[in-house]
């Protein structure tokens, strides 16, 4: 049997499944709240809302497999460039270490391509040290320093 | 006389000195081209359309001083935080040092929090150092790595 992967815009239903991989993560484990969904949908909505926003769920064989956000800023700089912006990745734990990591960053790479981005970027937590290489290993050139302030 | 800071939306007209400001940095001047507008002014109109981008332009005493943009980017994680990112910031050449990019920033911060953001973010080339610490001075934390590809 071969395996079946699908990467797909996420519905509302797929809320749970999308908080439960970002929660199972070393920073998300402090940040999230699986057991209290309603920020979490109200979220969503704001997402749906938004032309520019593009939430994705992968599923492999049927079973949750990945997440990522994707969102289209266009500017001024660098000529009217077209970025497009990855945010909140994650595989699920038991996908981890199978490839699929590259793969959906690949699937990421072409989707930002035909939103007719011109540059792709993403932060990632400096403490995220097998990330950066991973990033880099996928031609992504680690260029910026990236600042947070907390509203 | 006291001076008189404005920061507005900016409009297609201000297309040209925003470029201006732009190109006339140690990156900027090569990735900018202020004698070719046209991918600037489909860039603007493409600004324009999006009701979660927001082009500023400052004066001070009817004179350019600054340029910078904020994305508001709604998402999942971190218990459906809405993210304001500020990109594209320039200070005009006669108004470096006298601390209008601080009065920008924390503007900005503002502006942010009135968009409903919990948090506020921007990536700073690694070559800007002097940016670095003046982000730090106002409250932000380096706490990311930020990777780029072009495609």
């Amino acid at each position: 049997m071969t395996e079946h992967l699908e990467i797909r815009p996420a519905t509302i239903d797929d809320v749970p499944v999308i908080v439960a991989m970002l929660a199972d993560d070393p920073l998300g484990a402090s940040r999230e709240s699986p057991d209290d969904l309603a920020p979490y949908r109200e979220a969503f909505e704001r997402i749906a809302g938004d032309p520019r926003q593009h939430l994705f769920i992968a599923e492999r064989d049927g079973h949750p497999a990945g997440t990522f956000q994707l969102t289209i800023i266009n500017g001024l700089s660098r000529r009217g460039t077209t970025r497009a912006q990855i945010e909140s990745v994650r595989i699920h734990r038991g996908m981890r270490g199978t490839g699929l990591g590259s793969e959906l960053i690949r699937w990421a790479i072409e989707a930002a391509r035909q939103h007719g981005a011109d540059l792709i970027q993403l932060t990632s937590d400096a403490s995220r040290t097998d990330a950066h290489r991973f990033y880099e290993r996928l031609g992504f050139v680690n260029s910026h320093a990236g600042f947070k302030l907390a509203l």
